[in-house]
């Protein structure tokens, strides 16, 4: 078995051990958050992390009030200046903590007197060290390529940080589900063995989502570039009308993310468009009045609050990626002249 | 002649008349944001408009020392709620003036106590009304669905804005030049007629740009996306490091922006990742010893701060994309299914 599928596998138990590890830092990392008071949030990543940081950016603006932007780590690099991040919650969020323009960022913010968080799986990374506070995400070693575990490991300590931030008993409520969620998502996601078949010749690819599950469509067709080397493009279904939508031909695979929430109702009108234009339409979703109109359908567990989909909406995303490279002959663990840590300045 | 052909060949002129006819209105904003003293930008658009917010995110860090976020709009429409934006300076960029959810995210924020200025081609249009300051783009109508005038004029609008802000007489000086560099960049572009045939059966197509012409790859992949009906992804190269280089097979078809400045030498070290693996490598720049590694160069104007070059660095990819368009038979004007205003919630 790849380390790709054992990490996938694993990650009911990774969430599991990180809320269990990690609730009594997180807590204080809320307390000195609503001290500082800050005026606003830069979340400063890269690659899979950056994903993260889009969730993050969702979960903060609706739940907490807080005007998230993402940083721009070359501003801090490159350009050799830093903007007055004083006032901010700068957020560093990197799977192994080396990322060196991630660093900088975090750096210059703490110099600033910014509030600084890291969030990695390495409590003796830089990244770690550079920030005043860390969340260690206890994923244990990822040895696939293909960032998978620490992925939703990350989502989940955006969620956890929120949820202490505004002291929600209901989030805090919600979040002690999620490892039994994880464990239901995988048993359906294994659906995709059945049909993944169909997409071995596809080279080009689509994932929309929205709101809170923008992270998602990025997240899922980052994991199809690299596993699969097929041109995967993600979108916020609003973005993609505003021009992308006239590449698509009939058949084009389209993947949706659609839980059940306030992106539903605009969400279900791109899925009208989309048949009208006889595109190949995946569905992921807990609405299960959309599986007669997909043409393929696999479904998320009902009654969960929308701000928690993203964590499972992407397992069937990662398995959709994992199968297809393996469809078509790909390493599974090591992705053509791709390495674990990417160091960029 | 299609529009879209005259649309591209009018930018000198457009940019000549917006900067003699919003001079003085650029001047009163940059003593307003100066007298205001925001803690922090959020920047809101969507598609083309999104592009021209990303290159202000960089002009407003590097120069004006500003922390530029690009908001979320769907946080304000689909979430019925306004991050805290009081202390922010909250920019509206729309061709049309039309967006709902940008105009949403303006009227959030003045009530909220934020300054506010919408960047639009219509000084009647709800943006431009909900907005304390409007910066009008002078374009003309722009009768191409794809936008390409509006475009280089947002991005001009916001490099005068910053110039205003910090009163650097440097960058009032080098936006003085912009009309003859654009005419000269035209002449340049031409040359891709010589060979835009060669891709005529191309359906992938990834750009490359960092810093300030992070927008450029973006904008290019928008337009190749929309006109031609080709998957084209822009990314960073730093991101693209990360994970996305694996897609990469011989041949594959990469444009790379690569301006003198500070970005020029980790893109060279990118440009000999993408020769190790036989990329078809298309440069875009005013650096005269990466012709020799290319297959295909466009020159740009020598001598223009790194700062000004997305302005001019757009246009060849525009005609790239005009040009491929028409060998693929498509319609310039009206891509398939595609409306030129765009209203999204």
């Amino acid at each position: 078995m790849s380390f790709l599928e054992q990490e996938i596998a694993e990650q009911p138990a990774v969430l599991r051990r990180l809320m269990a590890e990690e609730a009594e830092t997180v807590r204080r990392i809320g307390a000195a958050i609503r001290e500082f008071g800050p005026t606003f949030v830069s979340i400063a990543a890269r690659g899979t992390s950056d994903n993260a940081a889009r969730y993050i950016q969702y979960l903060l603006g609706v739940h907490a009030g807080l005007s998230v932007g993402l940083a721009t780590p070359s501003i801090h690099t490159l350009y050799e200046t830093s903007p007055n991040l004083s006032r901010a919650l700068v957020i560093g969020i990197s799977q192994s903590g080396q990322s060196a323009d991630v660093c900088q960022v975090v750096q210059d913010a703490r110099e600033q007197g910014a509030l600084t968080v890291g969030i990695t799986n390495d409590p003796q990374s830089p990244i770690a060290q550079a920030a005043a506070y860390h969340i260690d995400l206890h994923a244990g070693a990822e040895q696939s390529v293909a960032a998978t575990k620490t992925y939703t490991a990350e989502l989940t300590a955006g969620a956890m940080l929120t949820a202490s931030l505004t002291e929600s008993a209901e989030m805090q409520a919600a979040l002690t589900q999620l490892p039994d969620i994880m464990q239901q998502t995988l048993i359906s996601a294994n659906q995709v063995r059945n049909w993944v078949e169909r997409y071995r010749y596809i080279n080009q690819f689509v994932c929309i989502g929205r709101g809170y599950n923008y992270c998602t469509a990025f997240e899922i067709s980052l994991k199809v570039q690299e596993l699969c080397y097929v041109t995967g493009l993600g979108y916020s279904e609003a973005d993609f009308l505003h021009g992308p939508i006239a590449m698509l031909q009939p058949g084009f695979p389209v993947m949706i993310i659609a839980p059940d929430g306030r992106t539903l109702p605009t969400v279900r009108e791109f899925l009208v468009k989309l048949r009208d234009r006889q595109v190949e339409r995946l569905v992921i979703s807990n609405v299960e009045a959309l599986r007669e109109d997909s043409k393929q359908f696999v479904s998320l567990p009902s009654g969960i609050p929308e701000w928690l989909t993203p964590i499972p909406a992407v397992v069937p995303g990662q398995m959709f990626a994992m199968l297809l490279a393996a469809a078509k002959g790909n390493p599974l663990d090591k992705p053509h002249g791709l390495t674990k840590v990417t160091i960029t300045r």
